[in-house]
């Protein structure tokens, strides 16, 4: 005999009063109180409260179980409507005593205690609304690209070889011979920008990163994005935009999450702020020579654009192309010529890192797209463009001016929730360190 | 100065006649005739013809260009729509010859061939289509779950050990340690039904195959989707059965891929039909010990379930115990008793089989979920239930009874297409012999 329909918690609200219900879920908490027992359930929709009589034997905390009862109106429970006359039916064995007190409003746990439980201490209801805002950011970043006529593309996270630079890769061993992990799918991308023009790809990415900082993972989730038949990165950075502003619209779609986070949800203004780098160095103080953007840097320029432009979003344009891959485009702004005090900068490109509250959350730009400069910058490596012949086929075949950015997940949650370090809002993260859970 | 806005091929239909466009894409064909010169451009949208006068320079196929003339009735031409009093600019230096003609009606080359050149030859609108299915079926996939209230998760893809077996692993050097790619999301999407009791992954897994077969990929797309609080398989089949139709439906809407694929788009039947293993091993006359089905056997359920029921999808469920891995549930069909003549049949499993068109596409089923279980399964095994720890962490904590599955994407659509080899419908395939392109 099939058992009855369940009811999810947050619908018991608008359950009639002395009606049957079916709840299946966990305990929540379990409070023993001299006249009566109280049961709090939790499902992935919610909590609910079940009044058993004194002394009913309630299953621990964490031991999933099915309750049977009458909804009964209660303005003090949550929801206004709470599970009286009920039986409690055990699923499994007693759970063991969580790492941690789930039912506390807060979970207040070391970072190593957080990583080594993961599988238990992500039900906490607010540690799991962190990952409910990172799968509506997904949600909201494929639903503004569908939308601009994009195609999701599945590209090899086995590679022949490194895909940007020799450092950093994990090398594999492919039925004897060597392979690595991709560290980004962006010859890919590329190559796929010349069949379907737009693309984009939600997936794993991998760096032997042999630093332990608190923004670093071994594998991280990479949000890319490609389009040909663009002018210069400022069609890039609009693309950018919408898609900032659909992960925005999803994660405000989940308001219970939000608050069980206390996220504070950015507004995506209507043109983000873009600062060239080198009055990006001017403004924080910085030689003209400098080669990057260091993190003061970052704070600075993101408190700048708050300041100056009310946003939390600022893009800065024109890296150096020494700081910048091989297949990155030069500075072609007709609007920026090098000024007497600016002849001893370096070479710009179309370019741009955009920061979120002080933080580089994307890298993006125009690419190179004929083969003869692809040709020239390989060669300008002191490498051989023979060693990059099939990615180079899809250049010598035809390929439009584009480009693209990617997305680090883990990054933009991290910053929307201010986690002070990027493995707090990571699954199961991957460092230096970690293979487990 | 910015370029005018662009009219995709597929909209000049609707362009005012009289009126400039600008149309960016590839050069699809040009065709040089006394009196006329054609060029047919490609963009992600599909071909317009432009004319211009005998003798204008067209560069060759695939050069990508910026077309700007005027939009010009013609019945003759595709869409009703031509342009006429053209200019052509080409963005890049002329593409070299293709290693196939793209225009032509359909893509004849050998499968080395498509596969060595597989950055330009998915150029070809019929193959192009291929994967537009694979991407309307990854829409259909999510957006039926995100309606069902399940969450997307992002597991890791490298582990600490084998997820399943020990066999069939790609060793992965991890900062000098040693790791491996993850086989499945199998043992974390377990885990996360702990936190969201439903959730559902998109991503690689990855299989050290050593065998070369026109199924088998070393790395492939898998379709993961696990979910707590079921009775039995069934529960699980019933979610299966509308992510199926959710698929279809998102398919079914990609007309113009569907029209250039020729794929025949299955019907989803209400109830899936189900015949237990035992059944299936009499109704293909095979014997009653066997462990297993043959590839025969698939294809006669195949078209046993299209004869009798009008279904391309059929569940085989009870499959043999020894042959499903250790986590899976025994049988508990009450419907299904031992009679005398299967005293000596194995044991049976909560878990099926789908076949699409006779063909292995799905594998699923319910899981164990306590604790105990697991311990003695593994001991089973002649393991050590500590060498789990991480994994049995989730169970000593509490979990709901749960099952799930997977649908490997490239062999859906491979099925979908009638492709014979699933390379041909996968954009970067690896495998035995190929990490490139």
């Amino acid at each position: 005999m099939r058992t009855p329909p369940r009811t999810l918690c947050h619908h018991l609200t608008t359950a009639t009063p002395g009606t049957t219900v079916t709840l299946e879920g966990w305990v929540h908490r379990r409070r023993e109180l001299a006249r009566v027992t109280f049961l709090v359930l939790r499902d992935r929709s919610g909590l609910a409260q079940v009044v058993l009589p004194a002394g009913t034997p309630v299953p621990p905390e964490e031991t999933t179980v099915r309750v049977t009862g009458t909804a009964t109106a209660n303005e003090q429970a949550p929801g206004g409507v709470e599970v009286t006359d009920a039986t409690v039916e055990a699923l499994t064995e007693p759970a063991a005593t969580p790492p941690a007190e789930l039912w506390r409003p807060a979970l207040d746990v070391s970072l190593p205690t957080l990583l080594d439980h993961a599988p238990v201490l992500w039900r906490h209801p607010a540690q799991r609304a962190r990952w409910e805002l990172a799968a509506a950011s997904l949600r909201g970043f494929r639903a503004t690209l569908d939308g601009l006529g994009f195609t999701e593309v599945a590209t090899p996270k086995l590679v022949a070889s490194a895909t940007e630079s020799g450092a950093n890769v994990f090398p594999v061993d492919y039925f004897g011979r060597p392979a690595y992990l991709a560290q980004s799918p962006q010859f890919h991308k590329q190559q796929l920008v010349g069949v379907f023009e737009r693309v984009y790809e939600v997936g794993p990415v991998f760096r032997a990163e042999p630093h332990d900082t608190v923004r670093h993972l071994a594998e991280y989730r990479s949000l890319d994005v490609e389009l040909g038949f663009i002018r210069d990165h400022h069609d890039v950075l609009a693309v950018l935009r919408e898609v900032l502003a659909g992960m925005v619209e999803a994660i405000r779609a989940q308001g219970s999450a939000v608050e069980r986070t206390g996220a504070v949800v950015p507004d995506v203004p209507e043109r983000i702020p873009v600062i060239h780098f080198a009055d990006a160095l001017r403004l924080v103080g910085a030689p003209a020579d400098e080669p990057d953007l260091a993190p003061e840097h970052e704070r600075a320029l993101g408190a700048w654009a708050l300041a100056e432009h009310g946003s939390d979003f600022v893009a800065v344009e024109g890296y150096p192309m020494a700081k910048r891959p091989f297949y990155t485009h030069p500075w072609t702004g007709a609007g920026r010529r090098r000024s007497a005090s600016e002849a001893e900068a370096p070479e710009g490109s179309n370019s741009f890192d955009l920061l979120f509250r002080g933080l580089e959350l994307v890298t993006g730009g125009q690419r190179l797209h004929r083969e003869s400069e692809y040709d020239a910058a390989i060669r300008a490596r002191g490498e051989d463009p023979a060693d990059y012949a099939s990615y180079l086929q899809a250049f010598r075949h035809g390929m439009p001016p584009h480009g693209g950015f990617a997305i680090g997940l883990e990054r933009w949650v991290a910053r929307l929730v201010e986690a002070a370090n990027v493995r707090e809002v990571t699954l199961f993260p991957r460092d230096l360190h970690r293979l487990t859970p």
